[in-house]
């Protein structure tokens, strides 16, 4: 372990991440909202212990490996998620306490976008907009960190990719490609903001609106500056380019480089993850929308409208709401919530356990149910053409056990603090799916969480975003070994 | 396939089945309980079907293979679970209708113990020592197709034994060693049952309800002659010797066999499932009994006396009940239904996805883990000294998703009949698990779900005792083509 250059690495991130408190001060001086303070302080703190961090060690040099790799990217969601609710501890107008702060601080981070935060149409501007950016910002953060270092570290769906891509990537070594491949990330990142920014805009929201949204749309998070979400706006076109966005952004940002540099798109419908992704989308949004018609709760184009755009906000985990949707009828809100467990695709900003895990699993099951019919027969699993590497498999299915596993034991944390079932249940999924809503007592917000509850909730969203395994890997007695 | 050859096979069970009919007739005039009518017409039709089926074919000869024996295993539990219900549609003091009387003979031959009946006490005696025995019988059906049939179509938690069984198990053609292998079970089976139920009547039981308790504790079937379950007996010496049956009951019946054949004790303990198995019940024990005493629930030592038996009675999927379990305080309930998903070992009358399952996912995990730390060391997968074949590994973790994907859909198929999520959740559990009891609604007995509940959840029952692949293979079209 190098334990000295990784608070290095540490010092140059905290004073980077404070950097991004000087634009809701910006905003705060724009619409002299009053809450400019709170984002000072916020700055000189971050920044200063950034730089404690860094002085000291700031020669240190050298070479990162796969068990650095590890504790510099669970460290990296840690820290930036204390350091991120400052904000809102320095501020009077957010009156939140610690573990409120920092769970709406990792919420926004992870992109989760689950709030405790009420009444958000009385907010100041700056605090509103700041949230939005925590989510902006750790969108990108999860895109490169899923596309450029967790297939390094062998964690994570871009296994499957991985396992194409030759050379330096299969190494150890922390290698520079990692720079060139997050500037091509960022850049694709920044051009998708741009054009829903544009499109909301156009569509009638405010710019101030148009931003902020645009942030939380992309990075798959879900915060919104209005209490109705983006029900706020009562706008079928709104929701329409909204639906588009989310389902862009869970599709592998890759995809979108190569689209970007190619200038093609027939790469999208050749790709098996994406495919399924959009298989599962449309069979949710044929269920969702013929029982909204079917139990007569909506007409037929209300059914039509809300049905797909809350199948895609939910199994995207995007968690955008324009209807109290916890509250359909029957087994909708299940279903919506079950749809959650894939999530978007490797590579994306979307939560759950991504499409191509869940393609794998299924591909796996119907596989053994034709190994059992002819028992003597060699079936390899084959993702289009590919065959998948044993390895791969194996991972994927640890990967699902221990997700399986962690689900179960939050929600035995949670019901030992009190939490009734349904609420629990939901919770977990909100939080670990990186999902944002829950039905039950958190439905519309998780404020009524008690305070140790609300610290297990940050936590679950953390071990989603680091795929589990990163932070599991932490916690065993091998890893300090050495 | 050999239809024919299957259909004769089937014509000789139900004949014998139908002798299985003629022990209540027998209790019912002992008793001169008046419900003799329901027996001998129930006979009649049995046999006689039976007869019909037999008569056309009783000449045909042939092999069977695998194929036939997805079919067979199948047709086995659905035929039995329909004929069985004849004696409660034509009693007239049971009162069922269809579906429910499905669904208790389906709850009894598969050994879940979800009963529909109300006011047991109060039923004739014949109908309540038919409702044991079918427990009884299904028992041993399971015992005998788990060692001795599953393992030749590819099927259960026995595949890590026959890795090591040499020659003619692993061919596909069903051999004579069936009829010695289920002998020598069957004996077995029969011992523990008497000593059982001498131990129960030694305790205080009635000779009547010491042989049908013993009937449902050796099958882990959980249903009682009484609604308080052993509860009505409220005796710390029969809950001790319940627990103890219950335990041994969710043992590997070759082990058991092993022991009597070689008066020997010792390879319990070197079985890898057998300790597995202990160990999570111990630990069970623990949480259980400390949280019902941190509580306040109890003192000291009803909370290890309640602790204990409840723990065994969940975790072993036997589902007898001395407290109503369900109101115990907060986590509680759902921890020991989260328990049921192991069930017994592989082999025994437990349901749940058994013992040997669970361990190997969690060694896979753990090994995962480890791996990631060294990303390039060899690790096999191995259970005691012996390398786990890559075969089984697969297969087990094609269970563990079909398995999770069979209870999802089974919950909201029942929630789209309009249960509520909570009721839906357990009882699924208890009945794919085997289990018996639930929480919510369906808490004390299922009498208030509606018909199509019913079906839907005797399928459960099925599906869950059958490992789910023996029935889905028949689902695919790949099983009917040739
Ligand atoms: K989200
Ligand atoms: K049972």
């Amino acid at each position: 372990m190098h334990i000295l250059l990784i608070l290095r690495i540490l010092g140059i991130l905290l004073m980077l991440f404070s950097l991004t408190q000087l634009s809701p001060l910006l905003v705060s001086f724009w619409f002299e909202d009053g809450a400019h303070k709170g984002f000072i302080w916020a700055f000189l703190v971050t920044f200063g212990c950034g730089l404690l961090m860094w002085l000291p060690v700031y020669k240190r040099r050298g070479e990162l490996r796969t068990r650095d790799g590890f504790l510099i990217t669970a460290l990296f969601w840690t820290v930036l998620g204390l350091f991120g609710s400052l904000p809102f501890i320095l501020n009077s107008n957010t009156d939140l306490v610690i573990s409120e702060a920092v769970f709406e601080s990792v919420s926004g981070l992870t992109t989760t976008g689950a709030t405790v935060m009420t009444h958000l149409d009385e907010l100041p501007h700056s605090i509103l907009f700041y949230r939005q950016q925590l989510q902006w910002f750790g969108g990108i953060g999860i895109i490169v960190i899923a596309v450029a270092i967790l297939p390094m570290l062998g964690i994570g769906g871009m296994q499957l990719y991985r396992a194409e891509t030759p050379g330096p990537v299969k190494d150890s070594k922390l290698t520079p490609r990692i720079t060139e491949t997050a500037k091509a990330l960022f850049i694709v990142y920044v051009m998708l903001t741009l054009s829903c920014a544009l499109a909301y805009w156009l569509a009638g929201m405010s710019s101030f609106d148009a931003i902020c949204h645009a942030f939380s749309t992309v990075a798959i998070g879900g915060f919104s500056t209005h209490d109705d979400s983006i029900g706020y706006f009562d706008s079928t076109a709104i929701m329409l380019i909204c639906s588009f966005y989310m389902l862009v952004a869970g599709i592998n940002f890759a995809l979108h480089f190569y689209a970007w540099r190619n200038r093609s798109i027939s790469h999208y419908f050749r790709d098996s993850e994406s495919s399924f992704y959009a298989g599962v989308l449309l069979f949710g949004c044929i269920i969702v929308c013929s029982f909204l018609y079917y139990h007569e709760h909506y007409g037929i184009n209300d059914a039509l409208l809300h049905g797909i755009f809350q199948t895609i906000s939910i199994a995207t985990t995007t968690g955008f709401t324009t209807e109290p949707f916890a509250a359909w009828p029957s087994f909708i809100p299940f279903f919506l919530i079950m749809l959650s467990f894939m999530g978007g695709c490797a590579g994306s900003t979307g939560g759950g356990m991504k499409a191509v895990r869940v393609m794998l699993i299924m591909k796996q099951g119907i596989r053994e149910l034709h190994q059992l019919i002819h028992p003597n027969a060699v079936m390899p699993l084959k993702v289009g053409r590919r065959r998948v590497e044993a390895k791969v498999i194996s991972a994927v299915w640890s990967f699902f056990a221990v997700y399986v596993f962690a689900f179960i034991s939050i929600m035995m944390a949670l019901m030992m603090c009190g939490m009734d079932q349904t609420t629990a249940y939901s919770s977990v999924v909100a939080t670990l799916n990186n999902l944002g809503p829950g039905l039950g007592d958190t439905a519309a917000n998780f404020s009524s969480a008690s305070e140790p509850e609300q610290w297990i909730l940050s936590f679950s969203m953390l071990l989603g975003r680091l795929e589990v395994f990163t932070l599991l890997v932490l916690l065993t007695p091998a890893f300090w070994r050495h």
